[in-house]
């Protein structure tokens, strides 16, 4: 077996497009992807558990993992502050495991700043804006002020679109949830990312 | 519908490592890939076919596509003469077609120093010498001389897998029918083979 490298998914797109139904598909359907599970200040939320939607931590653990450079991004907002910690997301890449990130653009660039050769980053687009508005709407948990929250957010966030490695219109789920395993069947087997092939070609070359 | 640029993709492998079965499947089963056709100086065999198998010209036309610069790569083969005219290939990128070439690591390297960003290279390998050995030996065409030539040429070939981006071993050709599909899926996904999608987010922002 050749032994492999782990790469960093980074999956970003406005509210709508279809970014969390992509990320669980391929988090139900890859055994080989771990999700990224964030440290953030705020207060956990009905329904969230600590350490699978966030690590819940207090402002004087968040401040001190920021100081010793323990953390690959992390962001403000709204007064709370996210982070993606650096440890955890080593060793999966050593064990040759992937990594998926639920980003935005802000924190892809802090990563792709850390690490270049591992990172793959796609970019999910909505096919129109009429399209994006109805999939707001049909979030029967959002309400009317953070949908016109999220349709203003969503101009800010597709202005940065060209700074991904993929680009994917989401037209329609099941393609868009193809593409993203092409993408990640592709990357598996560049050559950079398969380590143990110099030895396997070596071992061909013996018995030649 | 977003335009798109057309990819070189570079199959190369040792004989026997299933490189030609992978390129007809291609060939015959994704509409957007064309095959490139070489010229040749040598002579036509029985069964062949002039503009399929390749286009069968005289030394002086080949000379002079030399020398005019026509040709993206080209080798000296047992007195023969191989080249891969650029026009054609060239003409079905700008249609946004993907061209499949079917070459050695030597035109390769010349494919790689004219076509840095359109080039996409997959080097397939045996997944074991007797296995190797097992598929040239149940090829009826060839005779025993050419399969023991053809396995002193897999060492020199073989030694030329970590120029290539991506490495697929041939345990079963299904899965490496897959793998050559996704990477082809996964590169055509590319921002920078997508020319239209500035368009198409500009498009996008105008509404929001």
């Amino acid at each position: 077996m050749i032994t492999r490298r782990g790469l960093m998914l980074v999956l970003s797109s406005p509210s709508g497009a279809g970014k969390t139904t992509l990320s669980r598909r391929l988090l139900a359907e890859d055994g080989g992807v771990t999700l990224s599970v964030s440290v953030t200040t705020r207060k956990m939320r009905p329904g969230e558990v600590d350490g699978r939607d966030y690590h819940f931590i207090d402002r004087r653990r968040f401040d001190a993992m920021v100081k010793n450079d323990e953390l690959l991004e992390y962001a403000e907002v709204f007064e709370n502050s996210y982070g993606t910690p650096t440890a955890p997301v080593m060793a999966a890449l050593e064990a040759g495991r992937d990594v998926l990130f639920d980003i935005d653009w802000q924190g892809t660039q802090q990563l792709r700043d850390k690490a270049r050769n591992d990172l793959v980053s796609v970019f999910v687009l909505p096919p129109s804006i009429p399209e994006l508005e109805r999939r707001l709407k049909t979030r029967a948990q959002d309400d009317h002020d953070t949908i016109l929250h999220r349709m203003s957010k969503a101009a800010d966030e597709m202005s940065h679109w060209a700074e991904y490695d993929y680009v994917i219109v989401n037209r329609e789920i099941e393609q868009a949830f193809a593409d993203v395993k092409a993408i990640l069947a592709a990357e598996r087997l560049k050559r950079a990312r398969q380590p143990g092939l110099y030895d396997f070609v070596r071992g061909l070359q013996a018995k030649l």
